[in-house]
Order: C-alpha cells, then sequence, then structure tokens
C-alpha cells in the first residue's frame, strides 16, 4: 500500500501536490533544490543553471481566478493579473494555509529515481538526494510525483542560425534576460514570438533604438484585458462557450477570428500565423499592437543568417548594425535523475498518458504533474493531476490498460503535432480538467446543480469555469466552494475600487447579454417553477449590474 | 504693406509660419533660442529652463497622416504614430525640404516685441533679441508670429496640497521627468491624468513597486489603435462621422461611450470623468487598462493632503511609505516678451481671436500660431493659423471688428469652461480647420468635389480629414495634394509590411462596412452615371481589400 511519496520540486506542482497527497492520507516528502518555494515564480537576482528564471516585468497570463488552486481562492485585494511577485506571495499563502513547508527538505537536490529490485510486487523507488554539502543519501518511497517543470533547460538552436559564430554582437536566450537594462538605444533582434519573445520584445522596445521581433510562423496574439476590461479568460471562456465551440467548430473559428482581427488586423501586423487559433497557445500581450503601430517594434520573419552585424532575414531583407540579439526559442526538458526508460518520448514530449502517467510502468506509483502546454493557467491543472495521480497511486482509481494508454498517447500526439510547431498546445482547460475529474470522481453534475441550485448552476455553466467548481463534490469536496464561485466577481471587482465613481455601471455588455439571453431563454422554463427571482441567475460581475 | 515678419521659435509652429511666410512672398525671420529647430520634439538630455521638455518614451498621440503638414506627407516608411524622434525627423525634412533654416537666427532669444509709436498707421513692431553672448539688437518688422508654445512652464499648484513641505519622499513636475530610472523598486504616486500623467505613470510602472495615479476628475482613454488595428484618428473620425455627430450629438455620444467602455468600464477601473467625450481632450494610452488590470497602476482620487511620506486621498484611503510624487500637473503659460495689453486672459487662456488674433490691435499685425489645446494634431491646425495670420497681414482676408472678436472669444470661452476642467477642450479639429480655412480661401469645395472627381470626394467626406485636404483649393494650392490624399491608406499600410502574410485580407471590418454602406446607398446614385467602377468609390485602405 502506498503511504509514503516523494515529491521532486517546490514549485507549484510540488506545492499542491504535497497538499494532494495530505488530503488522502499520504505522507509526502518534497526535495527542493533550491532554499525557497515559488519554483518558476521566485524571481532570481541571477539566472540559476537548471532553474527556471523569469524577468523582471512578468505578469502572469491567467487572471487570479483562473490560475488558484481550488480550495485557495486568492485574496480579494490582489490584482487579476498577478506580477510574479504577487503570484510567489499566494503560493506562500497557500504552502502557509495548508501547512506545506514542513514537508519539504530546502537545498536537497535529487540525484536519481530508480525502481527498487522488488518494483513490480510493491512499485517503490530508491531516491538519492544530495544536500546542501554534498551529503548523499538514499530514501525509500511507495511512490514519486516529479513537479520539476519544463522551463529550467533553455533550447538554443544556434545550429539553425548560419553565421551565428560570425555574429560581432551579443546574444543570449531568453531565460537569462532580467530587464532591459544595458540596451539603451541599441538595435536589438528577438527571435521567436512565443510569450517571452513578446513580452521581451516589448520591454527592450522602451529603451532601444528598435527592437526586431522575428517569428518563422507568426502568433496570434490577445490582451489580458477582455470586453469591459474584465479579464479576458472569464469573460471569454466557459462552458457553454465551450459546448458551442463544439457544436459550431468553424462558426467558433471564424468568431474568434474576427474578433481577434477587429482588436488589430494579424495581417496587416504580419502576425497571422497558418495554424488556427486552437492548435497553439497564443501570445498574451496587451502592449505589442501600440509597440507595433508606433514602430517601435518590428515584426519580420525568421532568420536566414547572421553576417557579422547584420542579420539577414529569409524575405532577403537585412538589419544591420545590430547589437543584441536575443533568442526565445524555449526550453527543453530534462529529467536527469529519472530511468532511461521512462524518459521515452512521444512527438517532443515524454511519453504519458493523459501527461502525468508513464504507461509501461506497472504498478503506476510515479506520476508526473504540471509537465504541460495547456490553454489555460497551469497550476489548477498541476493540482488536478496531483489529485488523479495520489488516487492512483491508493488504488482508489484505475488506469487503462498500457496498450490503451499507449494507444491514446499515439492519437493526441497526432492532433497534437498536425501543425508543425515546436510547442504545440497540448490540453485544453475545460475538457481536460473534466476528463481528470471525471477519474477523481470530482467532476461538477451540472444537470443536477441546475436543478437543485440553479444559482450556482448557472454560474457553473455559463460563469468562468474557475477551479473552484471541482470541488463541489466528491472526493476532496470542499463546503467553501459554492461561495467561492459565488463570490468570484467580488474578487474579480475588488482590486479595481481604488478610486471609487460615483455613478451606476451598466448592465452586461451586449455580447454577454447576448449569451445570457440565448441560454437564459433555453433554460428559463426548467427553473421559474423554483420562483427563484431572475436577478439571481444573472452570472455577470455585481460590480456589472445597475445599483439603480 | 506688411513684408518682413518676426517668427518667434523654431519649433513646428515657427517652422510652419516660416513657410506660409515664404508662401505668401513675405520675409521671415526667425528667432530661436535654442541652437535647433524642433521646440518641444527636440529631446534634451537635461530639461532647459523655459523649454518644453519631454520624456524618452514619447509616442506621438496622433497618427503620421494626421499629423504632417498639408503639403508634405510624411515618408512612406515612418511608423503611423511616431517616436519624438521621428517626429523630430520628420520637421528636419520639412525644414529642409522648403530652405526654412536659413530664416532662422539661432541662439537668439526674443526679449521684448513692442509697438512702434506710429503702429496704428504702419502696424510695426519692434523686436529686441539677444545673442549667445548677451550681444542686444533692435529689429523692425511689419508684423510679427508668435509659436513658442505652451509646454515651457511648468504649473505646480504645492499650495493646493497641503503638508507636501513635510513630505519625505522626492517630488518633481513631470516636466522634470525623463524615463524611470532610480525608480526601481520604488512606490510612486502620479498626481494629474492627462496625457503625460497617464504615460509617465505606465513608464515608472514598469519599474516601481507600485504606481498610485491620482486624478481628481478621471478622464476618458482611447487607445492609438483603432479597429483592425489602423490608427484610431484615422478610422474613427470623418467629415461624415462629424456631419452624424452634429446631427444626432445624443447618439453620438452614447455611442462613443459605449465603444471606450467596450474596451474598458470606465466605471470599473475608477477612470469614468464627469465631463462628456468631447469636451476634454481625451488621454491616449495604449497601456493603461493592461496595467491597471494586472495591479501595477492603481487609479486613486485626488490627493488630501501629505503627510511625512504618506499620502491621504480624498476618499480617506492613505497610501505609506511613498518615495516620489510626480505632478503631472500641467503646464501655465508665459509670454514675458508681450506688451502687457496684449496678454489679456478669458478664462485661464490669452484672449485672441479663434486663439490667433489679439482682437484690440489695430492694424491686426500680430498673431499667436499653435497656441491651442485642440482634439487633433498641432501641427496642421498651426500651419493652418499661420496660412490665415498671413492672409490677413497682408490684407487679403479681414478679421470682424473688435467687438464682434471679443463677443466670439466671450462665447467660445463661455463654451470651453462649461466643465470646469484647467485645460479644457478649446478646438475641435475639422470644424475650426473649415473655419480657417474659408477665411484663407482654401476650403475643400466637397459637393464639387462629390460631382467632378468622385474618387476624391468621396475620400474627402468618407475618409479621414487629412490637412492635404486644404491644399485642393484656393491660395496655397498644391498640385500634389490629390495624390497624397488618393496614396495616404498606402502610406499607412507601408510601416506594417515588414513580414508579410502570404494571405488575403479581409474586406472592411463591419462598422466600416456599415457607414461605407449607409453614405454609399445615398450618394450611389449621383455617381453612377459617371460610369466609374464601384471599387473606385472605397474609401478605406487598399491593404484592406480582399486581393482575390
Amino acid at each position: 500500500m502506498v503511504r509514503r511519496v516523494a515529491v521532486i520540486g517546490a514549485g507549484p506542482s510540488g506545492l499542491t501536490s504535497i497538499k494532494a497527497c495530505l488530503d488522502e492520507g499520504l505522507e509526502p516528502t518534497c526535495f527542493e533544490s533550491s532554499h525557497d518555494i515559488g519554483g518558476l515564480w521566485r524571481f532570481k537576482e541571477e539566472p540559476e543553471p537548471g532553474r527556471a528564471n523569469i524577468y523582471h516585468s512578468v505578469i502572469i497570463n491567467s487572471s487570479k481566478e483562473m490560475m488558484s488552486f481550488s480550495d485557495f481562492p486568492p485574496p480579494a485585494e490582489l490584482p487579476n493579473n498577478m506580477h510574479h511577485s504577487e503570484v510567489l506571495l499566494y503560493l506562500r499563502l497557500y504552502a502557509h494555509a495548508f501547512n506545506l513547508l514542513q514537508h519539504i527538505h530546502f537545498q536537497t537536490t535529487v540525484v536519481s529515481v530508480r525502481q527498487r529490485p522488488d518494483f513490480p510486487v510493491t512499485g517503490q523507488w530508491e531516491v538519492d538526494t544530495e544536500g546542501r554539502e554534498g551529503q548523499r543519501r538514499t530514501h525509500v518511497f511507495d511512490a514519486v510525483i516529479v513537479g520539476t517543470g519544463h522551463f529550467t533547460h533553455p533550447h538554443l538552436p544556434l545550429s539553425d542560425f548560419p553565421g551565428i559564430e560570425s555574429f560581432e554582437g551579443r546574444y543570449f536566450h531568453s531565460w537569462e534576460y532580467h530587464n532591459a537594462d544595458g540596451l539603451q538605444g541599441k538595435r536589438v533582434v528577438v527571435i521567436g514570438i512565443g510569450n517571452s519573445g513578446g513580452d521581451i520584445a516589448v520591454d527592450i522596445s522602451r529603451v532601444a533604438e528598435k527592437v526586431y521581433l522575428s517569428t518563422r510562423s507568426g502568433a496570434w496574439v490577445v490582451s489580458r484585458v477582455g470586453q469591459g476590461g474584465l479579464p479576458l479568460d472569464l469573460v471569454g471562456f466557459s462552458r457553454l462557450v465551450m459546448m458551442l465551440h463544439r457544436l459550431l467548430p468553424s462558426w467558433s473559428a471564424w468568431t474568434i477570428k474576427k474578433t481577434l482581427n477587429q482588436a488589430f488586423d494579424h495581417v496587416l501586423y504580419g502576425l497571422k500565423p497558418k495554424h488556427g487559433f486552437f492548435t497553439q497557445i497564443p501570445v498574451v500581450n496587451d502592449e505589442l499592437p501600440g509597440r507595433i503601430i508606433s514602430g517601435r517594434v518590428q515584426v519580420k520573419p525568421n532568420v536566414q543568417e547572421f553576417c557579422g552585424s547584420s542579420v539577414v532575414f529569409v524575405d532577403g531583407s537585412t538589419i544591420d548594425k545590430v547589437d543584441v540579439v536575443v533568442f526565445a526559442t524555449g526550453y527543453n526538458y530534462s529529467f536527469p535523475f529519472l530511468p532511461p526508460a521512462l524518459q521515452a518520448k512521444s512527438g517532443y514530449r515524454l511519453r504519458l498518458y493523459q501527461h502525468v502517467f508513464p504507461p509501461t510502468l506497472s504498478p503506476p506509483t510515479l506520476a508526473v504533474v504540471g509537465f504541460i502546454h495547456a490553454f489555460g493557467a497551469i497550476n489548477p491543472m498541476a493540482e488536478m493531476q496531483a489529485r488523479w495521480a495520489t488516487r492512483v497511486f491508493k488504488g482508489l482509481a484505475t488506469l487503462p490498460s498500457e496498450e490503451a494508454m499507449l494507444q491514446d498517447i499515439g492519437t493526441v500526439t497526432k492532433i497534437m503535432f498536425s501543425c508543425t510547431e515546436r510547442n504545440p498546445l497540448q490540453v485544453d482547460y475545460i475538457p481536460y480538467m473534466d476528463f481528470l475529474a471525471q477519474r477523481v470522481g470530482a467532476r461538477p453534475p451540472i444537470l443536477r446543480l441546475l436543478l437543485k441550485d440553479p444559482r450556482l448552476g448557472l454560474q457553473v455553466l455559463l460563469g468562468p469555469c474557475t477551479p473552484y467548481q471541482y470541488r463541489l463534490t466528491g472526493p476532496g469536496q470542499w463546503a467553501g466552494a459554492r461561495h467561492a464561485i459565488l463570490t468570484q466577481w467580488e474578487r474579480v471587482c475588488k482590486p479595481f475600487k481604488t478610486r471609487v465613481v460615483p455613478e451606476p455601471v451598466g448592465g452586461p455588455s451586449s455580447r454577454l447579454r447576448f449569451t445570457l439571453g440565448l441560454s437564459g431563454a433555453v433554460l428559463l422554463c426548467w427553473f421559474l417553477y423554483k420562483k427563484h427571482s431572475l436577478s439571481s441567475f444573472i452570472c455577470f460581475p455585481p460590480c456589472f449590474r445597475s445599483p439603480r
């Protein structure tokens, strides 16, 4: 029987894995190679090899209600899209609230994880660690959760860039970037338009003479600020919207492209990618359009070659006197401590069933948590993975046969790589969460909610799919979940209330009204006899209702 | 007869005044106190007392086609919203193209301008100047144009802020601001949400711990990026739109507020002002919403008092440990060289007929150019003022009686100050330009154009009201004006073409289609018999048309 679980890494994935173990009555021991929690979100004054590194200006893409853990709503005062320092603060509050720190061994690096000789029977692992002063220890665990993330090893494909060895300027990977100090008045080329590339180009463009943002395949760019100024991931995506996407995929794709191109025409701005919106994670950037229209950032195609201080692009254009090149070319992953058999690949990624379990491992006592590229916030996904993993460890949830898992991985990989990108979208938030929640037994029973508690049910169906929905029922049920859902808009509005304008706010905007109206009409007949007043059905922020 | 004209200042207003004099066969002599042209747009490493000062990150609010002089379209390669260095480059190109530099005496300060004893007969002025080494000279001129601008003397109303003398941090006026260096990790309060206040708050928020943006009355905030990513001032305003605004002011105001609140709800964001959109210049800022949603900038109400290192706001809230306060509280004006009689005020501003002529002066041989707060770009307005002024100097245009002018000023002042703001909007671009153009004789004959040259006529009516429209006819007519109008969208699209996406662009967006459709339907019958193909009527950028 599984009792002792090793958790590798004390970033968000590690923390929530400790929590999941405790919730399931397991005994977690977390090994963290640095001196502190936070992983990616702990800002390092100097990049630390083998660890994720963020720049000064990082703002999280997901809004606070979407990136929170499912039983720990963020403080109302925190802004909707937090600065990295605030994300770390949230993680500290989480660790403190659930007494997670006592389970963490800091400055302890996991050197190797290997199956014990009796693994097929016991499922046990030997974990070798190295302490601060080099002292090595071997521990035995019943299960292992790997939560080391995937922004740790810069991918610097210099061989794809002929002439780079002749380049007279400075170049570095985005992993090394902290801020634009020292780039004042420089001519800078940023290669790659992932989220880092976009952020860094915008950042540097405030001080540089000019920034050229080179992209091979373009990107869809969205703002954090959605309709009416509310967070886009809150107003743009709901279960209902997801259903419409699934029912009418062409209409859905057309609508999204139209909306994105209304903000700015992606062809005009030289950014339109070949891939559809849902096949790759979009670039979240509030400021790129403004930097492009003002010419501070110029979009360029892929680099063909370097020549002295010049950069030649594939369209034949050349930028001379380039001082600095930033390679925002993404990350490789590395799990040097894992047995080679568990490092088999599918596409570019580890071969993992639902991004968590190595399919060939029996018994399944090792899980990878938070190692995912997703259309949505990683924290709640990692949490759900950890909840699932601990249930699987305990035998309370079972996995399909090895063959079925391999087939599933094959299918998913094929779909994922139908576009040729290096970092395709791996999962979509709601379907993936629902899939795992189903296995955990925590999938929200929407129909039952609609009938029994229509106010909540409508929020779950029409409102944002916040993580609290996965604590309404089943194992891990949390008594505060209903309240957390019904008060989520209050927490969204709170940080804005720093200057109160003494005037009524208009009702929900026209699109929101339309969505509400459409779905309300369909559902209204079911609920009218319940005699709930109509106002309790409204799923929009209270600050968006006309107070008078 | 007027022949010799003194032009004071070699900023944009001074330069275009020199040009206007030359066009009218006058002899301009320009006195510029610094060593270079550009005025406001010449970036100074250190603020120079008595001169405008800009910060590193300044991007011009108006797009290049709207801010250009009417017979000098900007180079196609320049970005749509230029960095200050590019605005200066444009001014240099302008000065070079029309050989303006030879008329400028640099490092020559005008000390006094006074009427000669025989002024009532001759209209002549004595202008005292001081050279680089203090050498003084007195010149006689037939007329004077004052083009010294109004961003030269910081307005620092410390007496409105009780306790400021006890404030333990640093404070300064936005005039002194260059960039955020030295503000890393600080807690900063920016007072005032004019364009400078907004820009500076956003600027500092990238490095500061937190920025608090204090505003007494709020503001409407617009982005430079309009629908489809085209410059807002090009797609948002046209003669047709202006006509609709005048015909249906309530509908117009409702539409504009709705559009602005769709981008972000001004009540939710604590920014909604009491005044309507058209009574005060809006804040142009592409990035403020993103900085507010991420909490990097917090909007606060007016400051009540300072107390040690704390700032107390009128809602009773307090921010402690404030390190720096930036007063973005606007500018006073000063014309120390003018006779006191010409410095009479109306409201907060000089008492000037149509913001150009002192009404009591006869003969009218002194004009103020570019001294205006406008809903639109200053450059073409200053140019039109200079064209009018030189026509008036020459007697080719006449002013109303002193009484009529005073009455006009009184009416305008009353409307201007119907809102209680310190810097109310003074003029609206199209009506003001048309009014002056009428006096110059250069107002575009729209009906005639529609009949004789419908392609051009439709552009003039439905397209953006670019300054070239005021060179189509009358004195100062420019043969290139028609071509400049018909190619303006090409110059708009050109700077975006840095990465060509090999795909057709969609047609004009739905709103543009609607505007076009509505007006097209009304006008179509007039032009069909002309056998012009429909495509030639289209007034939208060629890059917005479907190539296939």
